[in-house]
This record gives C-alpha cells, sequence and structure tokens, in this order.
C-alpha cells in the first residue's frame, strides 16, 4: 500500500468538523485504492495564538515541511485581530512552501442549485488558476503620520516574470488537457498598467508556446459580470492573487454556495507539500453545531488526491460527492448534519469500484 | 430658466449614440422643469488621439472646468493601445476634477430581467460609493529589469486620510438619508493591512457621528457572493476605487445589466464639474448600428440633475425611464433602435408635471 504522510491543520470553527469529514472519505477510498494515511493533526490558529501568541512556529513550519501533504480545515477567528491568523498562519505557508498554483475548480454539479436562472450544470466548467504568492499578498506597504489628518497608507502588488510565468506556464498546460482548450486571462491592464503590461507580455510569449489553445483577455470587473451573465464562456482563468480570490468567490457563489467550493494550493514541482482547503472561511457562527457542508473539504481532498497522482481515488470520490448532491436533490432538502454527510459519501465512496 | 452650461463628451464607440438620448431626454425635462442646456461639444478619445496624439490638452481642460457639469458617453477603442485613454482621459479628469465620489446605485427596476433566480426589485436597492481619487488607481508603481527573467512590476495602492475620510463621510451622510440606514464597508483588510485599517478605523471614528447609521463590513470576495446569494443585505457600500469598480459592475449584472447601470463622478463641494457617465464601456463591436441602450446615460443624466439640486426633474426623468422598462417587459422583447429607446423615454419625460 501506498502511504501518504498528512498534515492536518483542522484550524478554528467549522474546520475541525469538515477535516474530520474529509478524513473519513479518504479512509473511506483507501482500502480500494491500496492507499493509507499516516496523519498528523497540528493544533494551529486562534486558541493556540490566544494561548501563546504562535501563529506557526518555526519549528512547525518545519515539522510541516516532511509531509507530503497538508489538509487544512479553516482559520480564522473574531477574537482575534484580522489578518494576524490570515497572514501569520495561511498565507505565510502559501508563500514559504510556495504555493504559486491556488487551483479553484468552479463547476455547477446536477442538483445543485444555483442563485443563477436559466444555467445548466454544463453551462458551469471552469478552472481559476489563481497567483498564490505575489501580487498584492505580498504584504508589502506601509503607513506614515498615522492617526494624523495627513496619514497615508500605501499597498504594494508586487508581480514578477518569474512569479508570473510559471503560473501562467500551468494553466497554458491545463487548459491544454481540457476539451474546450480556452484560457482567459483576467486583470486590470488599463489601470495597473505595470502589471498588467507584465501579465499581458507573458500570457502571449507562453501562449505561442500553445498554439491550440485559444486565448482572451477580460478586464476582472467584466470578468464578474460574466460569471454571472455567460459563464459558459469561461475554461480555465488564469489571474493574480487579488482578482483569483475575488472572482473564486463569486465562482462559488454561482456554482451552488460556499459549501462546495474546493481549492488546492498547489507546489507543481513537489519542492514542498501542497496544501488543500475548502474556500469557506471558519464560520464561527455555526461552529460545533454540526450544521457545516463538508463537502467543499471533501472535494479538495479529491483535489489532494489528484495531486499525490491517486487520479483513481480522486475520480471516486468526485463520483461519490456527485452521487450524493444529486440524492440530495432528489430527496428534498432533508437536513443533515456534518457528520451525516460525510458518512453519506464516504459509503458511496467505499462501495465504489 | 435656469441655464445649465454643460461640456459634452460623445467620446468613442457607442458613446455618442447613448450620448445624444441623454441631451434627448435632457431637452424634453427643460420646458416644464424650466431649465435650459447650453452644451459645448468636446471632440476628445480615440479619433483626436489617432490624428493628433493627445489624450486631453490642457487648454481643453481648462475650458471644462468652466462648466457646470461634464455628460460623457464613453471612451475606448482597440486601435488605441489599452489604457492610455483610461488614464489619460477619463481617470484624468476624475483626479484632475476631484471626482471622489464615485455614485453607483444598483437598482432592479420593475420589469427588469435579472440573471438571478427569485429576486424581486425590492430586493436589489443599493447605493455604492466607490472612492475615485486614490487607491490602486493613483497609477504608482513601475518596472525594473524589463524583459528579462529578472523582471518586477509593482503597483502601489495609495490610500489617504483625507481621502478615505471625505468619502467616508459623504457615504454616512447617504446611508442616513435612506430609510435602511446601513452602511457596509467592503475591503479585504485580512490581506491588504494598511490600507484595510485607515479604512476600517475611518469608518468607525466618522461612524461614532452617525449613531442611527447601522455598520458593517464586509470582505470584498465575500461581498461578491452576497451580491448574487442576498443581494438584500445591502443598502450603501463604501469601497475603495478598485473594489468598487470591481463590485458595480457585478452589481449591473444582477440589476439586468450593463445598458442600465448609470454613475456620477461627483466633487461635492462643486468646487470643479462633476461628469456624469454609464458604467458600461465604449462597445465598439456595437457601434453605429442603433443597437446600444441609452438607458444608462439618460439615468446618468438623472443623476447629474439631482446633483445640481434640480431634484424635481432629476425625479421626472427616473420616473420616465422605470415607466419605459415596464412597457418594454409588457410589450415583450420587441427590439428598438438607440434613438428609438430615447424617444419613448423622451416623450414621457415632457408628458410629466
Ligand atoms: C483568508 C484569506 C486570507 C484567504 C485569501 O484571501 O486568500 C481566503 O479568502 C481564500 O480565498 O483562501
Ligand atoms: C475604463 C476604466 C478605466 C473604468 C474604471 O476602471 O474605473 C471603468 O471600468 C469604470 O468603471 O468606470
Amino acid at each position: 500500500a501506498r502511504t501518504v504522510k498528512l498534515a492536518v491543520i483542522p484550524g478554528d470553527g467549522i474546520g475541525p468538523e469538515v477535516v474530520a469529514e474529509g478524513l473519513k472519505v479518504l479512509s473511506a477510498a483507501a482500502p480500494e485504492h491500496d492507499l493509507a494515511f499516516d496523519t498528523t493533526s497540528y493544533e494551529l490558529g486562534a486558541r493556540r495564538w490566544h494561548a501563546t501568541g504562535e501563529t506557526l512556529p518555526d519549528s512547525v513550519e518545519a515539522e510541516l515541511r516532511g509531509h507530503e501533504a497538508i489538509f487544512l480545515g479553516a482559520v480564522g477567528d473574531p477574537s482575534v485581530p484580522s489578518g494576524v491568523l490570515e497572514r501569520g498562519l495561511l498565507l505565510r505557508l502559501r508563500f514559504a512552501f510556495s504555493h504559486y498554483v491556488n487551483l479553484r475548480p468552479v463547476r455547477l454539479y446536477p442538483g445543485v442549485t444555483t442563485p443563477l436562472a436559466d444555467v445548466a450544470p454544463e453551462d458551469i466548467d471552469m478552472l481559476v488558476v489563481r497567483e498564490g504568492t505575489e501580487g498584492p499578498y505580498a504584504g508589502m506597504g506601509g503607513v506614515v503620520r498615522k492617526g494624523t489628518p495627513h496619514e497615508i497608507a500605501t499597498q504594494d502588488s508586487v508581480n514578477t516574470r518569474f512569479g508570473v510565468e510559471r503560473v501562467v506556464r500551468y494553466a497554458f498546460a491545463a487548459a491544454q488537457r481540457r476539451p474546450r482548450r480556452r484560457l482567459t486571462l483576467v486583470h486590470k491592464d488599463n489601470v495597473l498598467s505595470f502589471a498588467g503590461e507584465l501579465w499581458q507580455r507573458v500570457v502571449r510569449e507562453v501562449g505561442a508556446e500553445y498554439p491550440d489553445v485559444s486565448v482572451d483577455y477580460l478586464h476582472v470587473d467584466a470578468a464578474t459580470m460574466f460569471f454571472v451573465s455567460q459563464p459558459q464562456r469561461f475554461d480555465v482563468v488564469v489571474t493574480d492573487n487579488l482578482f483569483g480570490d475575488i472572482i473564486t468567490d463569486l465562482g462559488a457563489a454561482v456554482a451552488g454556495g460556499i459549501g462546495l467550493a474546493a481549492s488546492g494550493n498547489i507546489n507543481p514541482e513537489n519542492d514542498f507539500p501542497s496544501m488543500f482547503e475548502p474556500v469557506h472561511g471558519s464560520a464561527p457562527d455555526i461552529a460545533g453545531q454540526g450544521k457545516a457542508d463538508p463537502t467543499a473539504t471533501i472535494l479538495s481532498a479529491a483535489i489532494m488526491l489528484d495531486h499525490l497522482g491517486l487520479e483513481g481515488a480522486a475520480r471516486a470520490v468526485e463520483r461519490a460527492v456527485a452521487e450524493d448532491l444529486l440524492a440530495r436533490a432528489k430527496d428534498g432538502a432533508a437536513e443533515r448534519s456534518t457528520a451525516q454527510i460525510g458518512d453519506a459519501i464516504a459509503e458511496r465512496v467505499a462501495g465504489q469500484g
């Protein structure tokens, strides 16, 4: 059996609940696919920060590095100042482990209700490749004359040829593997001219190596319109860290809600462990009540299996989720707990060949 | 009669067509409201740039300054490099004339089709107050080692206490005048911590002067989700220049499309002329064919009338548009030309007391 050394960060709020279901489904998939998961759980997040002031001790970062992958629930709590855990833990891991591909599929599964009228599952099937290690997320900027009428706060977006090119290459390769072979660059080059010109130029240059991939460009503002008015037009989307953050939440909304949106923070070269997490946050308002939908986390586990080269298991998990989503639609809106959803999907996975 | 000295910039693509209808409706409103419009048209945009290399000569800027308001169609053409006209003309005017309030109502008019299922007109009625003179639009940043593998492009967002406070004050005052008295700050303070903290602090401090306005905060990514899943939750939204650009295009999409979205670039102190324009662009693909919907431009004229203190005329134009939109729904999808729509609305305005 292949044993996957997996670091688990349950995190805050609903994080531990949904991660438990993700692990349940992975365990259910294991025997059939000749897998084993050797998991180590790390307590990181609000509790640790309150207790010790630590977000991510160097020693823990070093331990995490020794794993094949990281499976994360969610971090963040209203009791912690905004940004402390996001920047000190989540973004720190994305940056430290070179997760330059933030992979976010946006798919409308059959049976799932979308807020859009007149949209069918085949109309929403895109893959957003969000850059994960630079842009406005670099954390650069500062404040002068704080608290005075003359205060200035800056926030700097950093875009490198190196950083843009590697994610654009990944996106082209991903587009080439999909039936429609279409790549849309989303940026705002008419205003953010320095960064925008770099992104455009890199897409043009790398695109010359992929003549079978058709390329187009949309300003981010127009892209949000098309996400709701014409989602069919998107296949693979490549975009910067901040625009990707925004449009993938919107993508989650149109594809049935944040309860279903999965993501992978990927280092394609495997120089570092990649990290898999639902797009949603820690939702402290519903934490501990068994109300959270673990589906996004379970689908993130499927992205992880894909990344680990375990395509058979990945497809089995995805199939089980798709079946469960269809069953939900048929059974009406029968309320199930977090664990019941996890059980149902785990059972289906276990039953798959 | 009050005579309004109006500068008109028809611009590119569909700009001249929609501006003509806007002026038609203003003329129709004039007699009943004892108004006259003394208009001067300025040829600015792609043609001028091709002919002379100019986007906005200083002398023209000085002439525009001598008007009470500017009425603009759209600028931009694929034959002009991306950003040249946007930055050299449109943004230059917004910055030079201190249009720090970019006012963008998002309303679903009865009869208008929205891409959202299960949404009624009363569910979408918000006012987005977008900052217009700083943020990532300041144009700051640069490139080093261009064209090499070590290229770096930066893009800097500039946020000042002065700039943030004045737009936040405007937003609170606007919220106080509306029945729901609710203000939502949209930012991304967990990542853009320098700018985000400034915005949060200013909203807190100014909010103390408006105890009857309830305040909440949303990250921009979450805000895009709620725009489609729960637009009811928004009343007045205040946000930075870039986030405002993005969410107002999304707002236009959910409220029936870019053909209806109006805006005002406002200098509340009237130190400079304010500028009114549809949110849509120049749409060169349909230019000159009478296919453009002039409604967004006509509604922008209504915002202009409001700004000029001509509330009676503003309400009359809005009412005429609302009636026309309802009539469109009743008559089915009878295709009308740009001029026919303008005629119909102008007739209704003329008929109003
Ligand atoms: C929590 C936050 C820092 C994060 C981000 O902005 O990337 C989240 O919104 C996401 O999309 O994963
Ligand atoms: C044309 C462009 C510069 C402009 C902007 O980004 O502000 C437009 O999108 C808008 O919203 O008015």
